[in-house]
């Protein structure tokens, strides 16, 4: 860990007890979840000029962390963001906030924001101090687990997603004004999440997930229009492992209507199946096999610690160090 | 003034000093605005699902509040926010921040923020207590008043703007991740500020302003793809005061290219006159007759306090008062 993280996290450490539950690192400094906020005049909010990332810990390991860095790193690259943490920074950090939250199933947020021009400079971003700020908080389900065993009721959304031409969904944002309204939609018709086509119908992504539709026993994810989702990944690998066809190919609404099963997959949940597609019954109303299959092998991984980095909660602990 | 809004301001005289120069409310508390900050967890900030108006201070009155108030409520209405501020209570608040500011000339910010799901209901927008925050910083041109004068260089983006079927521009909105990559196109070309297109080619806003052209003697303003700014309104009012040809209209990237004079208009601002559109260079390379006429018949009537509201400075006072 680098000296002045080590002194933050060192600092933090002497009044580990109000960390407990939720804990935050902004631009140098750790603090408990519920002080952790952001000026109102940072372009990071005030021009969602920011990116970020979201990894999980379940039952104490990270799930696929260096991959979310990594992906963190290029969006920020994309958008022109130099904070001063190194991506081995950004683990150790990442590590610190969850060992201060105790926390043994996390949602861990990492974001880097854009700041504000640097006094004495031009009003324009390229001028700006740029930093990073990085959360636990404890973990909690996109779809409710209930809701995932009896399937999601979905809809196709009327609303059109953002376009990749004016907002890159590969560099995860919060431009989510377009999700929102779905999720509104959705919310008046009764349904528990909403789908997006772009402007020429084909399928993009919902809020906060990636979509898969089962066609003729083939696994089919979009290869535009959408995050390019570290579970999404996963359930890519996953198929190829168990000998299941996969395809990553432009779909449309009209064959996402017709698919065999349904499924969308985040970190903020995994794996999460459909029963419900508008008004068609999918199968039995009930998850799909397909679907079922590759939530269980999911979990059933994740419990044992795949792709796993163990968190050590021992504190105080010469910072950063890890078990195993 | 509200009793509890009243009180909260009460509160903040008792320690006036620390409010000159930038001063803020944030969901029923008044604070210097060094302290104005969002949780990080706020969707506001972490889906940009917020809505928002700027309105100006010059020379100690406030110009057309009640216009900006008016689109204010349209915006939360739209995207169904619910704060518990009425529309008089916004202007109230408005006035009593820049009274604590002591601020003569001053950008005032009125956002409506979603807020999170209330405790124990489901994680879903329609669950949120959202809530206003309205801050007083000192005024600040988006295009630097010597630029004005010799003429903005402007570029036209290749990033298209975020279609109006997936973000309504004209609720006001935080999606600046098309504008903010326009203002890194302007950057590396060495230009003052950036036009964006739709996806068809037409003319819509850049980052901050309303577009205008003139062609052959009309001004023309898009109608669609854009916020309808208040500094556009009054563009248009002037024009049809003074006997100048204004259409509101579809108008293309070629028109502009096209055009005898091109201008902008903001609250950040007024009316910005350009002198170069790409590598074309608009008359004698300088602002045009027509813009230059509105600019100057702009800022005669600003200092006369046209459209003014004038906020009164004496502190303490019996809160919301207004001088006249």
């Amino acid at each position: 860990m680098k000296p002045e993280i080590a002194e933050a996290f060192a600092e933090a450490l002497k009044e580990k007890d109000r960390f407990v539950g939720g804990a935050a690192y902004i631009d140098g400094r750790f603090m408990p979840l519920a002080e952790a906020a952001i000026p109102i005049g940072d372009w990071a909010y005030r021009r969602s000029d920011v990116t970020y990332d979201v990894a999980s810990v379940w039952k104490g390991n990270f799930f696929r962390l260096d991959d979310h860095i990594d992906r963190f790193r290029r969006s920020m690259t994309t958008w022109r963001f130099t904070p001063q943490e190194s991506d081995g920074d950004i683990r150790d950090i990442a590590l610190a906030v969850v060992a201060l939250s105790q926390l043994r199933d996390a949602y861990v947020g990492m974001d880097c924001l854009r700041g504000k021009a640097k006094l004495g400079l031009p009003s324009h971003p390229a001028n700006a101090r740029n930093y990073i700020a990085v959360f636990a908080r404890p973990f909690g389900w996109l779809i409710a687990p209930e809701v995932q065993l009896r399937g999601a009721h979905l809809i196709i959304a009327a609303t059109p997603r953002i376009p990749d031409s004016s907002v890159d969904p590969r560099v995860k944002n919060f431009h989510w004004g377009d999700l929102t309204q779905a999720l509104f939609e959705a919310h008046d018709r009764g349904a528990d999440g909403a789908i997006l086509l772009d402007h020429q119908g084909f399928v993009t992504e919902g809020p906060g997930y990636n979509v898969f539709a089962v066609l003729d026993g083939t696994v089919v994810v979009s290869d535009h229009g959408a995050l390019e989702g570290i579970t999404r990944r996963t359930v890519i690998e996953l198929c190829q492992e168990l000998g299941i066809p996969v395809a990553v190919r432009l779909f449309s609404g009209d064959e996402l209507r017709e698919a065999d099963e349904v499924f969308l997959s985040t970190t903020a949940g995994g794996i999460m199946p459909a029963a419900r597609l508008d008004d068609r019954i999918l199968g039995n109303d009930r998850p799909g096999p397909v679907a079922s299959r590759l939530r269980e092998i999911f979990w059933l991984r994740r419990e044992a610690g795949w792709h796993g980095l163990p968190v050590n909660y021992q504190l105080p602990v010469p910072a950063g160090v890890v078990r195993g």
